[in-house]
């Protein structure tokens, strides 16, 4: 008996959902190459399908909750989610316990993990759209850190005039992704290099270079990461992380002296503090800035460097600025909270020095951006804020928060 | 009784193969940050290992071969492969009969899909090793295609001289990658980028400018791609694998009249025949060679330019360069067969243009590259011929024929 009140309800559930599902789902733009799974409809639906005849129970992972899909007789599931958020979200698929990435999407690093991820198209996308406009490059690169002691891996936007104008010297933008991400997120679900093509294709943004490093790996040399991730911000953990770059003297994967009796300690900048700079802002200053304005035909001054993040990176673009008052004349933190009267009140170098500074969030994060814009600018701080409409922490915020940023750096 | 004896023969069977197994298994290089596994031990036996609490079999699926891995009491599953051979290899994991990448490696892109890789550490792994050298970039571009009437997306390898001597101009290799990969393959699985940095780092080889395409999806605008994936070489998908360009007079998303008419029809270039420049050719001789020689400092002559290609690239760059005998001076097939003397005796144009013509394979493939060369030599042609020990075909092979053909193009 109560089985059988059980299985009504669930049927009444499934008609209900049934009757409001649009039947007009489309391959979602972010799939693998002739992959027609997932799909997106016009109410922003997901809907997963994977075969996988033996198993008990498939279900689709995405924005914090798990649906059940259902099997069909030849042992393939499908299920959909809940209406998403436009933009750009995270997912997996969980088989029988196991999380996994979705065979038919292509691959983004975020959630501490290369996985599945889902672009839901959005009003606004034209911005973030490749268009037949003349094309910067998004260039993978290693240099030498002499902080952690090894090579580490970056990506650099050189815009279009980079190339076709090749005496011509450009400003500098430091770009820094979240927790849980790395040196790929801007470039791949962020748009970076579209985005910026576009805006300077269109005149409303200056060219200039973008350097985006690993905000999370950069454990000073002879220091011994916490094991799980999260423990401190220089944190390594053990397995293949670290590039495999050779010292200039051919130490190759011998470690420093001391190393072990340091073993434990946490590195300087942890996730408990608000201290959100700590090794990244070593890596930054003493080898980025320096590599990029030696190997790069880029301006090498203030008023043509700028640095911005999102969330974490929001949060040491906020830590680095402040301690580094006169090294950028352009701030940008996007969802990683605001700067405030008290800390700027009576700091005359980053005043004088600061040019923009820019504070956005989601419109459903509240984080009083707009507030913290006008109490900045009643000291004089030339302060903005955007808030992005209808949507939370995650990378369509961010995109947004790039191209409106973008326009108000570097202007003559 | 029969079960008995059944459990014996496996209880014997597993004892035979723990016998065997050396317990020295450390991290892939290719896994995830902070991913143990999967590992590999000193006799290149790929361990897995995956949380599946509710799953009846979990199978690790490598080199063709489906492994049974065992649940322990925590729902956690490790199993072992045979020995593997050197290099690289794609693999997946198969839980209750889906096919999924495993989330403990990165995803390249090969055998038609997105999923896990392995790299089994080699002998002579050093010359694919990141190194404290001048650093090139691998560079994704976007670039507007006549032929499809799309933008295509594309890798350009940059010596670090590109940037650092910007006046001088290079020779310039267009590099393929074979079947069921794409335009990533070469530079992720394929380490061009490192291979090349430390060759030019040693002086061995010239520094050039390689361009990395996509063989497969060059379908000319208005034709119809077949579905199912190897149809036809310039095929293509439904569903989003096409890149998001809009055409010159915005004409964005339309088919060119006709395409109705043209459905089903196959490119030329198909798999059955053995014409495999096809679609592709033309794509890389009226849109990307131009593109090339307009947009970098390239030396834009016959004698500057090279064109190589593993298996199916092998075969286009077989057929292309036959077929356009006065475009390229250097050619190199690896794993793609060979070129005979009947088809080059009377090819003036091609004899008097070409300056090296290289045919390589993996040891344990038979393909006849020595016979070839020696062949070739008889009539004139500068022929070279390369054997990878110990490999098949696969990426070990390419990275080591890359190795070898680099240091023969473009010297003074």
């Amino acid at each position: 008996m109560k089985k059988n009140i059980c299985l009504a309800v669930l049927a009444m559930a499934s008609l209900s959902i049934s009757a409001q599902v649009a039947e007009d789902f489309k391959p979602a733009s972010t799939n693998q190459e002739n992959k027609q799974y997932p799909m997106v409809n016009s109410q922003r639906m997901v809907r997963a399908q994977i075969a996988a005849p033996n198993a008990n129970s498939v279900k689709l992972d995405i924005g914090g909750v798990k649906y059940d899909m259902k099997k069909d007789e030849n042992g393939v599931w499908t299920g959909e989610s809940a209406p998403q958020d436009e933009g750009f979200h995270y997912y997996q698929l969980e088989i029988d316990g196991a999380s996994v990435p979705d065979p038919g999407s292509k691959y983004y690093y975020g959630a501490s993990r290369w996985g599945a991820g889902i672009d839901i198209p959005a009003a606004d996308e034209d911005f973030y759209q490749v268009k037949n406009v003349p094309q910067g490059s998004l260039n993978e690169v290693y240099y030498w850190s002499s902080v952690t002691e090894t090579m580490r891996h970056a990506y650099i936007y050189l815009p279009a005039e980079y190339i076709s104008n090749p005496t011509k010297k450009f400003p500098v933008l430091y770009l820094q992704h979240g927790m849980g991400e790395n040196e790929t997120g801007w470039g791949a679900q962020g748009k970076t290099a579209i985005i910026m093509d576009n805006l300077i294709a269109q005149g409303k943004a200056e060219p200039f270079v973008i350097w985006m490093d690993n905000g999370l790996n950069a454990r000073p040399a002879g220091q011994q990461a916490q094991q799980g991730g999260f423990g401190g911000f220089g944190g390594f953990g053990q397995g293949g992380q670290r590039p495999q770059g050779q010292r200039p003297q051919g130490a190759q994967g011998q470690r420093p002296q001391g190393a072990q009796g340091q073993q434990g300690q946490r590195p300087r900048g942890g996730f408990g503090g608000f201290s959100f700079g700590g090794a990244f802002q070593d890596v930054l200053l003493k080898d980025v800035i320096p590599y990029v304005e030696k190997n790069y035909r880029v301006i090498a001054d203030t008023e043509h460097r700028a640095m911005a993040g999102l969330s974490m990176g929001g949060m040491q673009t906020h830590s680095i600025t402040l301690a580094n008052p006169t090294t950028f004349a352009y701030v940008g933190m996007f969802s990683g909270g605001t700067f405030n009267v008290n800390e700027l009140q009576d700091a005359a170098d980053f005043k004088k020095t600061n040019k923009v500074l820019f504070m956005s969030c989601g419109g459903k994060e509240n984080m009083g951006v707009d507030k913290a814009a006008q109490d900045l600018k009643g000291i004089g701080i030339n302060a903005f804020s955007y808030v992005s409409p209808e949507t939370a922490h995650e990378w369509q915020t961010w995109r947004r928060s790039l191209y409106q940023f973008a326009q108000l750096i570097f202007k003559k």
